[in-house]
């Protein structure tokens, strides 16, 4: 089954889906190897493991170059984290054709302005008018060869605090455009407001959620609330960075790396996980 | 002063050097904030982190694009882990000018047959021609633009289980032809063999170890011994995937990330590590 | 119809096809508008294109990367120049499962010593042992997943000057491991090495040529002699070159640009080139 | 000399400069070879060779990538055009260190808004508000970390339909927040906005034009006027699609490449073109 076939499965079948955010193939190998249904390619872990902040300095090219190579070493799809989809609405149309062809199974873009701001940022978070956005959803649609590729259309209404009722418009704006799934995104410590979305929504299509800040939320009682696919966006890059960080400390204070052996993966895990036996073989054939 | 003139210093300098590998900027970044003096672009974890084995498949392009983009968000020096050198004579004369260019500070190639194996397999660690390497070290030097761009020549001798004579020959014919230090490589648990090279060579050019095995081996005794560099070359990236993957798997059982929360860093530290309060001080201007 | 699908049914088909080489996109979309049944990513003009001598300067990345941007912009498939692999067998493997993922139909590994020299210069022509080849070739029909991905296997024998008797002993051997068709190369100025070439092979697989040097050999001459596709490999390169350089001279010597505005195209073709309207058609909705 | 100084030298000398337009290193490196003193990195000519149209649909790592490949192999200064510095004002500070870091000695900038349209176009002109460019123009000087590296301000009023005073009064404004000339632009038939804008700026900072529709201005007559630098920024890549385009069709249509063989370059130019001889010089010895 193609990947693009399986992304839709997930969104759209009866059970909820789980996807965790990657930074680079390695990352999304153990995403896979942890048993999740499929890889979020995310902008503020791409951009974090470049060293940049997620303000859109990292380009399309970039982020592409990141999601495709995840493609090539992932059976699970990717769904990759688009932004604001780079520039205008031509922007959308030509990034969904350059995502498809690299294999990546879906792409998902937001409401904000361009050049755009983490969400977890207080400042500039201005959403960009609906219609206008619609037009982005319209555009990367018909750009689309693979039917099953999909196009997730992100609200940050309730993050930019324009509450519930924006977010249903703007959602219900989306899915007329024709988008595949709405990502209702927020910052709250509580699902409470994306609980009170869900109600309101009634199934119109599958609704993405990302726990980030209300991570007590079970995906039981996401997928009984309504939703359809819950992302954990970036715990994967900040688990490296806090065991990297007393790692390397540990190595430099103590004068040798006797002392986080334990605390490190085997270099016997790094060739397993890269399927060094499978190319050797070809080599010594 | 230049990145270049200050791996110069490093290397020749009255005291011992340290190097940590990175595969990606932000643990480039990460190797800088725990106090390292440089970073080394380690071909084996800027492989694995693409989802590859160590087996010169990724090209010369991939590992210049890694390398690059550390030395844009790093203020420490990178050297460059260039295998062989991606092919032959011209192929060196190459990658000093393209890896020059993008202000990394030195380069090291080893004297193994292109496409090589990871030094750790016990597979494929035939050496190349003393005197061919030899020819790719001068073209090597002969190619840089910048007088303190350093050359780093890496024998495999004792790897290829040659002995320590012949890595002591093979490491007088490349500084014969121009090489600023050598990286003697050794797979043994103890730094035996290569305290022995360190007393037959007798200080004749900076030596550069890699103590991945022999991890005991304190700093302070590699300094005594006559070493110049340490480089722990890939704890970073195994401590990323450990961490990663318990993370990973604890969220996919658990069902939710809160049991992780403690183990991972807050969004404000990946925040911190991207400068995001600088990039944002230009935007808000 | 898929690209592959129609590169397969071009090298199988009743009729003889011919591709023209391209170095970017644009010299791609020219190939397809003038006629050609598709497209030929040189590795010569690509490395020219970037300033290099054909002499595995550039990477596989760079390649790769060339002829992917070609797929994403032409409907004729792109039949991609892979000179010998870049390297050995796990090499050759990889790059089918790459340039397969970016939309390249096919690609044509050659059977010359990594790293190789342009065919049509009288040095460092070195053949390959053709056993170590097949391996090559099997590995290479092994890594695809569409099975209609075209590897054809280029034999150097006759530019190495080992003769027909040579050439098709590799010819066979490497059908035998699977290659789709035989690139069989000449420098001669006339086709006859060639021609006695498909006389003795009877027809067994596919043959394609590249008249660069016996250039009056028409293309149903060549049918005749049972070729199945023809390759221009780097006449719209070479165009460019002496165009450019014209028309650069003219106006550093001239003082101005007037006196080659009929000499160039205008900027609208360029705008329909591109497909201006098209992309600015979607700004405009 | 750096190539930065090269650069600031050409626009702050006595003598007028000239440009000529690339869109890879090796129609740079015919820019060179030709006479003109550097080379412009031209947007609308890289986009062209992707086989895209001028619409910010390539993004910065595109353009930089190209521009750093031509200052790979050129001894002129690069100047790239950098469209509307891809974004908003942190884009423009990330811009000039991406740039300089890979060897470029310059950039321009313009004052249209993101994703902007080719100028040649009649749509999608809009201006971006002078205040918020000068903040771009600040930022970016204070990103660069070498002195002489230059930045250019693009004003595109003349373009847009405002008229000399309001290219006046930008101009005035982008050197108060730091450019180092300004490019006026214009794509009428005669210089006379040019010569206008030139005698009211009275030689307050170097004046850079494109006479791209005004062809016929000489560029003594433009270093009368006061001009710094013409750049003659896309005849190359329309001189290439000309030709390139009449010799394919001419083999397509006649069934041999015989009839083309006087119009294009030998091979052997190619190879001088990229220096095969130094390079298998290396090889050989």
């Amino acid at each position: 089954m193609n990947s693009t076939t399986r992304l839709r499965k997930l969104i759209a079948g009866g059970q909820i889906g789980r996807l965790a955010g990657a930074h680079d193939p390695l990352s999304a190998s153990l995403v896979e190897a942890s048993g999740f249904d499929g890889v979020w390619a995310s902008s503020f872990t791409i951009s974090a493991a470049n060293g940049l902040p997620d303000m859109s300095l990292l380009s399309m090219t970039d982020y592409l170059e990141a999601a495709g190579r995840m493609a090539a070493v992932c059976s699970v799809p990717i769904l990759a984290d688009c932004d604001t989809g780079f520039g205008g609405v031509p922007n959308v149309a030509y990034l969904v054709q350059r995502y498809e062809a690299v294999g990546v199974a879906g792409v998902c873009i937001e409401d904000k302005v361009f050049p755009k701001t983490n969400s977890f940022v207080d400042h500039g978070q201005e959403l960009l008018d609906a219609d206008e956005f619609a037009l982005k959803v319209e555009a990367g649609k018909n750009a689309q060869r693979d039917p099953d590729f999909v196009l997730v259309a992100r609200t940050e209404a309730l993050i930019a605090g324009h509450g519930v009722r924006e977010a249903l418009h703007r959602a219900h704006r989306y899915v007329d455009a024709g988008a595949d799934a709405i990502l209702v995104h927020s910052k709250k410590t509580s699902p409470r407001e994306v609980i009170e979305f869900l109600e309101a929504w009634q199934g119109r299509a599958p609704v993405v959620v990302v726990p980030t800040t209300y991570h007590d939320w079970h995906f039981t009682d996401a997928e009984n609330a309504g939703v359809s696919l819950v992302i954990y966006a970036n715990h994967a890059l900040r688990a490296a960075v806090r065991s990297m960080s007393e790692v390397l400390s540990s190595i430099e204070s103590s004068g040798a790396s006797t002392s986080v052996e334990d605390l490190i993966a085997p270099v016997s895990e790094v060739f397993e996980l890269t399927h060094l036996d499978k190319w050797l073989h070809l080599e010594k054939q």
